[in-house]
Parts: C-alpha cells; structure tokens; sequence
C-alpha cells in the first residue's frame, strides 16, 4: 500500500493536495503525518523525502515528491490519466491552471497562509495579494464557465486538488467572491473530505507561532 | 501552425523551456518574441496570455499558458508522452524533479538571474542560493545515475527542458560542478538548439538595467 507523508493538517496547504486527491478517488494509502515544527520532523525527513519537504509519496520501492508531480503520479498510476479532463484543449487549460497555482501567487500564499481553524477578522492584505485572488477569481470563473461544473473541469480533477488549499484560505480571512466561484467554494467546502481534513486540522494540539502571526 | 509568445531570449529563462523542447523534437511553431520592458509588452500581453505572462503557446483556438503546462502540452500533442521516461517510477521521478524546479529553488533564483552574454567574475551569492545549487547538482546526479545520460531521464525530455535555464545561469556565474552534472552541463551547451538561443540572446540589443544589477 503506498503512504503518504503529509505535515500539519491545519498548516500544510501542499500536503492536503495529494491527499484529497486519493481520498476522493477512494484510492487506499498509509498516512504518515510529521509535526512541521517538532525535533522528530527533522530527524524524519531527510530518510523520508530526498527534497526534504512534504509531501512526498512511497509507493513500492519508489519515492515520488513535490505536490502536483504526486498528483500526476496517481492518475497515472491508478486513475488511467483521469485526474485530468478527457479533452486535450481543456487538459490543457487544466495543467496550465494547476502550473499557474503551483509556481505563483506569491502575495496571496505568503500573506493568506492556509490554517483551518482561522475565522475571517480586520486582517486585511495588500494591493499584490488583492490582484493574485482576483486572478485565482478568474481562472475559477473561467473554467467553470467552458466545463459547466460542478468542478473546474467537470468532474473532480487534479486542477481541483491544487487550489483546494486556496479554498481554506479564502474561507478564513473571509475574501469577497464572485460569479460562479462563491458556489465553487460552497461545494468545495461541503466535501466529506475536505470536511473531514479540516476537521483534523483544527483538532491538532500543535498550534504554530509563525503560522499564526497574521490571526 | 502553433505560435510560441516568448520574451527575450537574454533574460526569459521560462520562454527557454517549451522553445527547447519543440526545437529539439522538430515541432514547427512560429515565434512571436515580445521585449520585458518595452510598451509593446504591456500593450500586447494582455490579449496574448491569460496570466499576463510569457510563455503563452497559441494552437489553433487554444491556449495554453505556464512553461511546464506547455511542455505538457507538446507531449500530450506531438510525442505521444514522449516528453516522459516511459518507465512509470523513472516517469513519477522525472516529474518531481521538473515540479521542484518549477516552484522552488526561490534563491538561486533571485540571487543568480539567466543573463546568457554573462560571463563568470567576482561576484558570489549567499547560503541559501549554495544550497539550491547543491540540491540541483544533487537532483541531476542522482538521475543521470539511474538512467545512464546522457539526458537526465536518458533521452531529451521535458525535464531537461525545465533545467535548461539553469544550466545557462551556471555557466554566467561560474558555479563548481561535481560528478556527473558537469558533464551533463557541457552536453546541454553544446547543443545546436541551445546554441542558438544563447547566440540570440547576447545578440538582442535590448539590455535591462534590473536584470544586469548583479553583473
């Protein structure tokens, strides 16, 4: 069975993109779960991961690491290429999306970090971070116009997993939504798993300082 | 016939990646090269790219915009998959690999911009940059290791692909390389396609103050 090690629930906004991935997909996986900030995630990690991040995914005598090329892997390995769409015009989009998440949204991700258990308050963000969750706003707007929804590309892909982290933040700093992106997150949100993710991470006794600066 | 929107080929080190890999697997596209700083950009990228960023490939009513999506995208297209080892676990390690590239390595990044007219001399980045050299170097030995070279994965693929800028900020700044990378960067410099977009580059006559800052 393969494992997945994961981080911090309530903190690890790359460790949940895997993760929901599988569970959705009804895919079964050991989880390995690591405290970001305790001795043992650093003692554990170097065996564990060659980048020294999470997550990264054993499965037989392989080790696969970062995100999305984990993502890749389980619908290569057990989801026959669906965790993408079917059209080659709308894979494309897709991956373009998931890309675009994966490297960018600097301002957003280092001023809205992903904790479950926050609940929207005065904190306000900056012009920058402004401008990457109007982009976010838009790809979300845009491809669920073309597929109809209810997920980015119709069914639940890979695209939906990567900006599922994105969906917890803008739950709790409370961001304004628009257009057929406020029912995204609505139906995001009401997943069993991602409820069931939340849930965990807001019932971790670790609580971060450097994580919870912005709160 | 597709349209590749890149910047200039000095600088961009994100417009070197799927220009490489079309050149190299003989995709005809045509090239639409857009100045950084010039009001054309601004003008122009709006209508061209989604994301306001280059590369953007434009294939019949597509488009596909963020370098490795558009990798993605060409071997989806045009290689059949080819642009991944064939092999599933080599295939799952050759996308982390390309994915640790696409969102990391933030201070190699900054402190050791691509500038292909320059040349090695005095100046030395900090820990944190050393370190992502050191976690390069250690990503490509160990898969030149596992696959034999004389590529990355054995023949030319999207990783190499996604590594190419990096190979021409090791040779601007004069990094020490060890084991089988020095070898792997002198086989991608000789390269015609590589040469030719480093001869195009140093001949471009625009020169941008803030990418030349460290020189």
């Amino acid at each position: 069975m393969p494992t997945l090690v994961i981080a911090n629930k309530n903190y690890s906004s790359w460790s949940l993109r895997p993760w929901l991935l599988m569970k959705v997909h009804r895919i079964a996986f050991e989880e390995c779960r690591l405290s970001l900030d305790s001795e043992g995630f650093r003692a554990r990690i170097g065996e564990l991961s060659p980048s020294g991040r999470v997550p990264v995914l054993h499965h037989d005598d392989r080790v696969i690491w970062e995100s999305l090329a984990i993502c890749e892997y389980i619908s290569d390995i057990w989801l026959d290429g669906r965790g993408w769409p079917s059209d080659a015009g709308l894979r494309g989009m897709a991956r373009s999306a998931a890309c675009e998440m994966h490297s960018g949204f600097q301002a957003l991700r280092a001023q809205l970090p992903m904790n479950c258990a926050r609940r929207p308050d005065g904190y306000r963000w900056d012009e920058a971070a402004q401008r990457d969750i109007a982009r976010v706003l838009a790809i979300w707007n845009d491809l669920l116009a073309r597929s109809g929804g209810p997920w980015l590309c119709g069914g639940f892909g890979i695209v939906d997993a990567m900006f599922a982290p994105v969906v917890i933040r803008f739950r709790g700093y409370g961001v304004d939504l628009d257009g057929d992106a406020r029912e995204y997150v609505r139906h995001m949100l009401a997943m069993p798993e991602m409820r069931e993710w939340i849930a965990a991470g807001v019932a971790e006794p670790e609580r971060l300082e450097k994580y919870e600066t912005l709160a």
